[in-house]
């Protein structure tokens, strides 16, 4: 099982920047609230937008993995790429996924080499991007004919989804025809309503659902993250595996036997109480990299928030800033032991590697002796533990997700710690986790920039706000 | 040119959260600062730590030039694979620069669609990045002897690329014979002394150098960075003139004629006096993404210090923060709206792309016609100025950084201009950008934990500061 080590953030090892020991005794005030939110998350868990609580349990797992597993049966090995299209929580989980659970070469192996197709995850309209990527699809890669689309998006009105989808069906019906092209095509979308589900339903389209009461950035464990997964051959059953024993943990009442509680807590009171806005996530793992991209996703987009509710204006949340071991040692140590003492550092170590790399005898290199012979997962777990060190040297608190090894379980394990831990935060600050107003101002900008019928105010706007200045240069 | 457009940092623009427009007029308090420093920069430019500044001018630039291109005629051709080992500044430029310049997908295409060898950078000892990287060299990408080797290191003794070479040289030796391997190999790093350039000199490498007086930081300009781009086919000529036009409009003496005056003064200015210590940047570019890492580098490890000069403890600089727009608006956009009033936002926008993505006409769904006939461009822009629009708004100030087109000339400008800001920042901020004493601390303990002779103390204290506690869930 994973566990968290949050000993440098007490005021025993890094002083005034720490939090008190007692406050993580029974009967204290952050106990007391730990164990009042611990109740009304029972309570509410599995209701409203807190369904996705329940994704690695009964009935909800068993309907999604075996709708999963048959599709994947019906179109894998008919494939050499898949092509996923989504934006935010419909592309962040995929991404991480498969960068923790495949190898960073994945699709530079021969077919025989990967457990599935080439996988490409276009999370962006960047037409250098996009344009690359068809490129490669369509004139080196076996042609869009052997390419699977796969489509996620709730309403199929996100616009950067749908213009990608709009580029990718017409180009689908130009190599396949109009009948065949349904083939190639796999949405993940509303099961009832909206406009990507009218699509579906017109086209013939193969899809899985986006439950009801689960946000994008709480949907990994949803259809959302596990189909391209299991097209990719991770093994989503050990995902949801661990995701159940952790939420299982993330139940006790008592704070210091609740991983997700204490995580909350303690990201809560440094960043209220001690100064620490800025919550950094770095593993000392680069498959485990684009997890921290998921976390900034769920860390911001759930906490920050504007709140009137207590009568003046208060702008709730914290930065969430992502790093990677050992590189950025010599990037951004310096700032983190010199610079504004605002920051949590949060590690990720790997206990054991599935694969070891052995560092060789006889170089002859007198300054460079005390390499030899050791293990590159050796090195860089000795260079995680001198940061630590480091880090507490200059009294700056920091934190150890550690996992015993990087497999399935263990990353289910490790997105439940990090979504309950959310929802603690959420009833610590007093905001909702699970709305997110403010990027509607940007959405409707943009379809009046983009000239869409009814938002042609919004141009008007935009176009006034920032009409040209004399402060360029 | 590339221009700053920084209107959206003034008060007009975002109230109290923005710049007095009078900072931006002759004679006030930032005018005269930035004047100054300006002329001290003059004084100072092509000595010490400052000899950065000249890498595209002159003697320096033809010298580097010259031994880059005939090195890479020399080996171009010979090789299916190019491997740079590095870490922090021997990287960052590097990786920099092969997105910047080369397609998402340049890896995977075929030999014949490629200006050069595939590229891989190994930034870091995790073993399961380098573990896979030797598997695909070994197997699958015609084996160590189609492979250049680039090691970059100025003395050798990095633990991380110290050990990366020990296991490549080792395997190149068992692939190729000790005498033929050295072909294989190009180091770059002292001209005169250290660790490596007594192994290059007993070995027979071909070496480049890492010039004196320019840091890691501050080396992508040098042979550095421009070996592994010339060897993938990026105009390194053009990135150099592009730094030198750039360099000279940095050298003017009125503030608001001088983009990296301007840069610098903005930021450290709204970081000083308005609560803005993080410091976002977020192309709307996925090419310009790991140009963003790069910046991390520049602007935490120059800035971020602790000093006592001035009688009382100050600890000193910025928290650089990497986004990417659009994809990030699904992310962070709501913190960046409505949580702490606590960051800058710069963006890098590309006016006119090499190459865009036209949304086709015709597919009769009514939600989704505004986006017909639009191409991918011309939605990212729209969504960048919307995502301005929307931080305006809330009274949040962000800036652009408007390249005409993504090239080797703008890249050049581009790297010019936030060295020289970062310059200007040292100065703003009375640190030295030149140093990172902090880094020091880690670097000892690892040697400590990894058994080297002389540190056998850092392993005790490491050991005694971080004994096990009961703060473990």
């Amino acid at each position: 099982m994973i566990t968290l080590d949050y000993a440098n953030c007490t005021a025993e090892r890094v002083g005034d920047h720490g939090l008190a020991a007692d406050l993580f005794s029974p009967g204290s005030e952050a106990w007391t609230a730990a164990e009042a939110i611990t109740a009304d998350l029972a309570r509410t868990r599995g209701t409203g937008w807190e369904r996705w609580r329940d994704l690695a349990l009964g009935d909800t797992r068993r309907a999604h993995v075996s709708a999963i597993v048959s599709l994947v049966e019906e179109r894998r090995g008919r494939f050499d790429n898949l092509l996923v299209l989504g934006i935010g929580g419909s592309a962040l989980g995929n991404l991480a996924l498969q960068s923790a659970l495949n190898p960073p070469t994945y699709n530079l192996l021969p077919d025989d080499a990967r457990p599935g197709p080439r996988v490409f995850i276009l999370d962006n309209v960047d037409p250098l991007l996009v344009g690359a990527t068809l490129d490669y699809l369509e004139q080196h890669a076996g042609g869009l004919e052997r390419t699977l689309v796969n489509v996620i998006s709730k309403s199929g009105e996100t616009a950067e989804t749908a213009a990608q989808f709009l580029i990718l069906r017409d180009r689908l019906i130009r190599a396949l025809g109009k009948d065949r092209h349904a083939e190639n095509v796999v949405a993940i979308t509303d099961p009832e309503k909206g406009t990507m589900r009218s699509i579906c339903d017109d086209a013939g389209y193969a899809a899985l659902p986006v439950p009801d009461g689960v946000g994008g950035r709480f949907s990994v464990l949803s259809p959302v993250g596990l189909f391209s997964a299991a097209m990719c051959g991770i093994d989503i059953d050990a995902l949801l595996d661990g995701a159940a024993e952790m939420d299982e943990r993330c139940a006790q009442p008592e704070l210091t036997s609740n991983p997700a509680a204490t995580l909350a807590t303690m990201l809560v009171r440094l960043g209220r109480d001690k100064g620490k806005p800025n919550h950094i996530l770095m593993p000392y793992s680069n498959a485990m990299d684009l997890f921290a991209d998921w976390y900034r996703q769920l860390w911001a987009e759930s906490l920050g928030k504007r709140e009137t509710t207590s009568g003046r204006e208060v702008h709730a949340g914290y930065t969430p800033i992502k790093a990677l071991g050992a590189t950025d040692q010599h990037s951004q140590i310096q700032l983190y032991r010199e610079g504004p003492n605002d920051k949590v550092i949060g590690f990720i170590e790997i206990e054991r590697d599935a694969r070891d790399v052995e560092i060789p005898t006889g170089a002859g290199v007198e300054n460079l002796r005390y390499l030899e012979g050791a293990s590159l997962g050796a090195l860089l777990r000795a260079e995680k533990r001198a940061t630590e060190y480091a880090l507490v040297e200059s009294g700056r608190p920091n934190f150890t997700i550690r996992m015993p090894t990087l497999d399935a379980r263990r990353v289910g394990q490790f997105i439940q710690l990090w979504m309950v831990a959310t929802a603690y935060a959420g009833r610590l600050l007093d905001v909702d986790a699970y709305d997110q107003p403010a990027v509607e101002t940007g959405k409707k900008a943009t379809f009046g920039l983009m000239g869409r019928a009814g938002f042609e105010s919004f141009r008007r706007q935009v176009d006034a706000a920032l009409a040209e200045t004399r402060f360029v240069v």
